[in-house]
């Protein structure tokens, strides 16, 4: 199943958040396999930014955590960039504090990580009150900095992977506050690319302001006995207390139900992007 | 209109995360004058816990925002805590650069402030690409923590009132990405106190996981001409891809149509929790 799913050329670049042994790379490793090239990017719209101008063939981004809920900033990115889903992966996520090899675990005075680490671990930090969070743009890269500035004091929040490559010791394991924690991630190309199959088809729409529209909205789907798997709003910019609508079905694109439903939500929406219809790499 | 929503008693003393100067004190005297007694809390679930354990009659807490989406932070506090909404008012958000008295925008190298407000200004803080982001956990408190530490080259992002109560000086005027720049804030008390009219209702439930059956939640309001005027969703820890449902809805509790839509829910709903009932302070 792996790879079959979309014509990958061999040595594919793969564009992601953060330094090697980040999650989002462990994820593009699951999906393409480590011979494909990795393109580490700074910040979530270079990452979006690495596809359309071609300097990755693929991104893959992280969208939805079990514990601190979705990355709104990517659902934000989805709707602005002309990409299209074309696989969805997730990945079991486990937090590790990491130090450097001669620091105890009660000589940390700063943790480093990115937000949504340190929301997953907020139980686990909690127990610390002196404790400083430090915001981070990516967990592998809060261990190099760490690592890089030499501070004895500072853990970092990240993965078994991350520990190993820049050469730290993992201080305690499995910080996560509850073991049930899973992270979506999508796998994104330029427009044209229509993989294989698949059996999920996300969407993002705005609507009129009017009494009824989202629930009008929803019965195109519900009417033709289409799954609604996940639903999220975002706000618009510039037009207060207005949202556009994400939301994942449990159909493709192409089948005459999911294309009827979607004829029939056009009639209510304004705005309506199709963001793609892919298959799930378990 | 003021104050008449709710029974007062002179001297109340309100809970808000951050430091005088904040946004959320500036929401709290919006809604109670400036007579009243401010608790300053470190963190969202020490707002909170204020009420809970008496230390506060009332709290006042960030919901959404135009340009950032919703607090969700405050979404899970809500269903957790045994609180009601007694009342919600909004605020104009203006942000702005703020620093030493001796410090030009040219010096600046890192930028203090709430995740939030970062977020806000994310267009004006991508044109400097040498600033380093720091997370904080309050806008006024930023101003605060620059000011004591003497760090001249770092700047702040808050309120005007924060800068003049830390006798800072402001780099820059209203920085943030768009000028429909709004919060919305709930203002909380015990369970028991319910406020005299107001046309809202907020209310949080978990649905099973069954095809088709959010649009079976929702029908209970469209089918009785009841207005959804927000929906939200955050994960359920421990139950991956499972969510809880926030609804704010056009409507009283103690309508007849409002009741009944509930009574419907319950049908359909494991878990229904009424967050309040109270009206908008303009």
């Amino acid at each position: 199943m792996k790879k079959s799913f979309l014509k990958i050329p061999k040595y594919s670049k793969v564009a992601y958040q953060g330094e090697p042994g980040a999650f989002s790379q462990q994820a593009a490793n699951k999906v393409f396999g480590p011979e494909t090239i990795s393109v580490p990017c700074q910040t979530p719209d270079s990452v979006f930014n690495a596809v359309v101008r071609k300097r990755a063939q693929f991104a893959v981004i992280p969208i939805e955590n079990t514990l601190a809920g979705s990355i709104y900033q990517n659902f934000d990115l989805l709707a602005r960039f002309p990409l299209v889903v074309v696989a969805e992966t997730s990945l079991r996520i486990e937090h590790n504090l990491i130090g450097h090899s001669g620091t105890s675990l009660g000589q940390i005075r700063q943790v480093y990580s990115h937000p949504a680490a340190l929301e997953q671990c907020s139980r686990f930090l909690r127990r610390f009150k002196s404790l400083d969070q430090v915001s981070f743009y990516n967990t592998a890269g809060s261990v190099k900095f760490i690592h890089d500035k030499g501070l004895k004091q500072a853990g970092a929040i990240a993965s078994v992977d991350a520990a190993q490559i820049y050469g730290m010791k993992i201080l305690r394991r499995g910080i996560e506050d509850d073991p049930e924690n899973y992270t979506r991630f999508l796998v994104l190309a330029r427009k044209g690319q229509m993989p294989r199959g698949g059996g999920k088809t996300s969407i993002v729409f705005g609507l009129e302001n009017q009494p009824g529209v989202l629930f009008k909205a929803l019965s195109v789907f519900a009417l033709r006995n289409i799954d609604l798997v996940k639903i999220e709003s975002r706000p618009i910019r510039g037009k207060p207390w207005e949202y556009l609508f994400y939301i994942d079905l449990a159909s493709h694109v192409q089948s005459r139900q999911c294309s009827n439903a979607l004829r029939h939500l056009r009639e209510l929406a304004p705005y309506l992007k199709v963001l793609g219809s892919y298959p799930v790499i378990k």
